[in-house]
């Protein structure tokens, strides 16, 4: 008889389960981390009984010290899980009929185990989210610290790989950073959805026991109630989102890692890793691999598409390691300005050589075009685009004169970006204080 | 020369351009959809040029004049396209000049094509989200209308697609409704996000030539402007939620359509769709197929993953597409109340009989298992469950006694269910004016 | 100093390594699986190294000796892990030094740490393959059995879950055993592409020590070996590729769990799972749900997209339970005839109305006109298709007479279907003999 | 009236469609790719129809002389679509009727949509497949060419983005041949699976009409017949197949596309895109951008997971022209010999050091060890790795003697990888041959 294995339906059932079967539906292995906030929830529960009246204040005292005993059990890591025990809600509940006996069958009167589930499920990604937004805040927080004191270095930035303009090593830290504050703000607005209560929803119609869900709510400190008991016990939007959150914000995380893999390459020699971020090779003595980040990396894979607990467990495990490894290695990142600054050439201020003309009058698409012919000479010619001669520029357009030797100073180049979001000195200093800003706000 | 294929780097390429690589590389057939939001965004741009001293007032009213033949080209669909014309933006540039002359050629300047491509696919997204948060409400504005005209109808709500107890049919309806306003709530948040001005930033380094993003914003009635221009130019996080929240949208339409196709077959026949939304067979002359609800529901696949324009457009127009057939399905849908009355049946009380039970004094464990036996007994005898005898139900509890003849109305089993969010009239009527109440705060 | 703790690396390192980063890196976890395909790598790797002069006669004996130990430790489970074991291959060498000294290090003289992780791999999913395909195997000849002994009931077939034309019960089971034919074809192909040796390939440039490649291959009894030594270490070909089998294996025995799950809704009644596949509900006591079936059908999310060793584990273990269980479900179904029976109706034979017309020489195309008219007279008058009078037909076509009375026999239906492939009971007979000399043909 | 749209199941339906619905149900704008095999398949079942005696010879005649017309519309490019062409079947249909009348009816006798769709796919996807398999060889076939004339080429292999060994550059392009043949000889096992006929499956339950499936397959030169008509009209594993065949092979070109990305970095400059696969940038002057090496990175994208029509249209597209710009770029593709000597370190010969230390009779980990103390050293007197004297070697051991000077011949090295697969010259050779080999028999 399956009911003497303890199983919740005990009654009707003759048949035995295919134990394959079993353990196919068993989700202790994962779920055990709900331990805790499946005792909060079933004590909330127990004191909406009885104010509904099914418990006495005596039942009430039992089943709360019963809990509480069950929880010291899991703390101390004296719990003792039973083969029968096919989830936490199932393991907790026998045990708590093993310390108290009857009563305990009373807690679960109007509450199904869908109820259940996601209530636990809520409480604890709510916990958790906090801890996730407090790591990704601190993050943020080291980025813009590092931008802040390395506003002065210059370097190649790129697209397509390719050098492109000079920019101040600030304004790379914070164009990452900016996006971080992105994922923060977004995390914020799905714990807004987490924190709401589906407790009292049953399996499907709702509670027919005059159960107060207002009192659950304010009971577990939830910030709104759910509308409506199928939705309830059956959305998991909320995972949806989180899961959608670690993707995007993995994806932030790759890209920086991506970059950083590059600038530690031999042939850029932009950044060092410190090796408490790096690994070695078991047969190439000489290799020192950016391990840290080429994980970070990997793991941006795509954590969506997956849409349950298991899944929630392992990503906020993995986003947890994530955001520490990345404020470590963003803390210990050693800079080489002088190759940073030795990879700037002249041909990346082809843009201000057309911008040159361009304030002498000429509109910008043969701005354009004569700077582009001014690099074709160069290459031509072999040499760099700021060693041609004044004369030869003038075979390209009357309009160059001596002062273009202002052009090539690199300095200069970056402090003209002075709009808003640019990376002259101004701009980033103006980022600085609204990335700031925005974490104070999000924080508050 | 490919510089007089009129292309825009043309100062400094000699080769000629691989011709499948071209047409790899080319966008116009599906960018075309940003024409308008194209010249509105140049239209911006030269005014903040002007502003910076780098347009004369003659030149704005010059370019400003021949953006409007252009529009008025694009409209009255007489605008042609060259084979050059790799996206909209270049072809919206060569048919300028070709209006006005060189003047065309100053609109550019300190303007990137990343700059350009961001900042229409903002203003086309700003416009189309617009439009299906319209449509959306539309969809829950005739959910919740049908849910009111319709509270009285009983049918059976299913777990597993087992009948579990007997809810409401507008219960089921606000189900669904429930979850398509947590859709609006984050179409919102991302239009919030979409509804952020990138335009000068420039290729990379921001914007050198004192253009004034404020007036930019302010010219296009943007929120904010963006921090950084590395970011700004490269990030398409709005792109990636839009997708997301399609998708999520996507799979409660979907979740809905499964439940509708179930409910008209044969076998179930508890609603009839219109013949406006159905389709028959090219050989089976008896068919009528839920055409429209398969469609739904296919669609649901998954659109996340794509991160680029093309998704963009053709994800907005399925979606405009799917909101309308659905709120014309649910508009025209027939349900057949008979049907649904018949499909209830008394081991659906399963739960109620337990209660009975538990309201008796009976620990909800024992109570479950007793009403278990019950419905065991009832299967090994061959009768329903309500005709088991008082004798037999006492058999096995004592507490059984005559009132339990009350637990077999259908009518009193769901006006139990009264807690907030269950099936009971009155909670059914709260969820009705909080939904309204969520429509009227979001549209506002 | 970082050598001090084992690490293979540890000749360089001045500074420690993050322990979050360590944990990050370690995958020892999942990895244990393949403690013994780790221990047969090294041994042959260690007769390589003796014919290529690299180790004496007693070096190689002391290894293998020391290696066999190994192997019993895990067999008896008494093998214990340091916390600086981060991979199975670290583990087993420091094991294995721990037991013979210093000879352990010239085992991995000229192999990388990556030659013998996808070596490894390749010999453990060789292995974990000829299980599933055992499996699969027997689930098709369930399935076959099945269907030959039950050839003779007919029940509705569904498009668009609507019914469409009565069928052989056996029509459907071998529609799904046929597309698990086609899983078990690509399953050994698969197969045959992971059956390929990589060893001898170092870390990306070869193996520099004379050792014989195809020595290695006879010791593991590969079929091949790789081709050149950087694809042969870094490609995951036969990862992505058994995932993609697995993701489609589970498509498949998805959609019948679906049909399944359908199947056994009360409404339509045609089956009833086993006791050992159910469940019942913590809440409502009549309740017996699907479970197994729904588990099934929830396996079959998207297992591709991963590409790692942990998914390879996971999904092995995934595919061997569903088989067992979608065996075990199958053999103990129990189908109720008369229910199917029931389920058949006129309108389900206006496709053999038209071709009756058509035999009369009536086009097609006029024929679907006239039967869809017929069907929607019926409808009209509130009769089933069969109960039209021939006076009635023949307002629609004078092609009717008398003889359309023999159109109303289900039996009659399903034996035209006599074309190859169809439901006519010669055309099953077919099918069930050519699903039984594929699984010879592919289990030879 | 619905039936005088035309529309297939006119008879019964009384309401109207809603426009939307119908739009969204329409497959014409894509499945026009169709249209030759549509007509092919067509005529085939009309010679079916004949030889069951449906269709009298001079029908037949008619038919095939109308079906020509139809394809020589189509190939004149003066076929007019209708606006009720929902698709490709329908059109061809309605054209048909138009240019013979009412025999045209005749011809969909026994035949379903599902069974016309299915056939039409897997004709043209048959002929596509070859298309690509003949396009994937040539491009085999130029890499394996370009491998044999440029062996002599020594330059870094790369491990984790870090310089690991050298190699010779036809060692990497190999890498990526090799890759290649498994998608080549995938495609074929994908082609064998398209290469079977459903025609004569009818909507579900086969045919029942006597067409003689045999003749069909020989008509249409299919190689086999599918087996059950339900799994004939329904399954799609070959789409699903030939999408993860595309998903794999565009994996192998994305990884082949970053890696030239990244030489031709100004950092890298091993080698040097042609201007025919490169592009510029609207603002920037100087720049060339590797577009099309990015545009084959982008596509790798997945395109897995979606499993229509439309899919399997863009996704042949998209290959047939990845696979000749790859071939472009590869032909055209300019290497600098002297850059990539130049990147040649000595550190990245600290392997083969440690090899030198076991030729010795070291222990290969203690050898590891020893080498990796004297790079330590090396960095820490800031010289090369092969400027340490042989004093201070042997500080590290004694074993160390003048003969080390030997180690640091970059072509000495490579050419100790002569194992099968590695990188001495014999092991290039061997590959090229092979994989020509292969070549062969695949084309065989």
């Amino acid at each position: 008889m399956a009911s003497e294995s303890g199983k919740l339906w005990g009654g009707r059932f003759v048949g035995t389960v295919d134990p394959i079967m079993e353990k196919f539906n068993s989700s202790i292995t994962y779920d055990r981390h709900l331990w805790e906030v499946d005792v909060q929830g079933s004590k909330a529960y127990s004191r909406g009984l009885e104010k509904a009246g099914l418990l006495t204040k005596a039942e009430v005292d039992e089943i709360l010290h019963g809990l509480d005993k069950v929880a010291e059990e899991w703390a101390q890591d004296t719990f003792k899980l039973n083969p029968n025990d096919e989830d936490i809600h199932t393991a907790n509940e026998r045990r708590l009929k093993e310390l108290i006996g009857e009563t305990a069958g009373k807690l679960h009167t109007g509450r199904s185990r869908n109820d259940q589930v996601v209530t636990d499920l809520r409480l604890w990604m709510r916990q958790n989210c906090w801890t996730l937004s407090a790591l990704l805040w601190g993050l943020i927080r080291t980025m813009v610290d590092r931008a802040e004191a390395e506003r002065d270095i210059l370097f190649p930035g790129y697209t397509h790989l390719q050098r492109a303009q000079p920019i101040r090593w600030s304004h790379w830290i914070l164009s990452h950073a900016v996006a971080l504050t992105r994922d923060s703000e977004r995390l914020l607005e799905v714990q807004k959805r987490i924190n709401v209560l589906p407790l009292g929803s049953g399996a499907i119609a709702g509670n027919p026991l005059g159960v107060d869900r207002e009192l659950l709510r304010a009971e577990l400190n939830f910030g709104a109630i759910t509308l409506n008991s199928m939705d309830a016990t059956s959305e998991r939007d909320f995972v949806a989102e989180f899961l959608f959150w670690a993707s995007l914000c993995m994806t932030h995380l790759s890209r920086m890692a991506e970059d950083l893999i590059l600038y530690s390459t031999k042939e850029f020699s932009f950044v060092q890793l410190s090796d408490a971020y790096s690994t070695g090779s078991s047969l190439m003595p000489q290799k020192k691999n950016p391990d840290s980040l080429e994980l970070i990396r990997s793991k941006a894979g795509r954590v969506f598409g997956r849409e349950d607990k298991e899944a929630v467990f392992e990503v906020s495990d993995t986003m947890s390691a994530v955001l520490q490894v990345a404020t470590g290695i963003i803390s210990t990142l050693q800079i080489h300005p002088e190759n940073m600054a030795r990879a700037l050439s002249p041909d990346m201020l082809a843009t201000d050589l057309a911008y040159y003309l361009v304030r002498k009058g000429m509109p910008f698409r043969q701005a354009h075009e004569a700077s582009g012919k001014a690099v074709f000479m160069a290459e031509t010619k072999g040499v760099a685009l700021n060693q041609l001669s004044l004369q030869e520029l003038q075979t390209i357009s009357p309009l160059f004169s001596g002062d273009v030797s202002h052009v090539w100073d690199y300095g200069h180049s970056v402090e003209q970006y002075a709009a808003l979001g640019g990376t002259a000195r101004s701009s980033v200093d103006w980022q600085i204080s609204q990335v700031r800003a925005l974490l104070r706000a999000q924080q508050a």
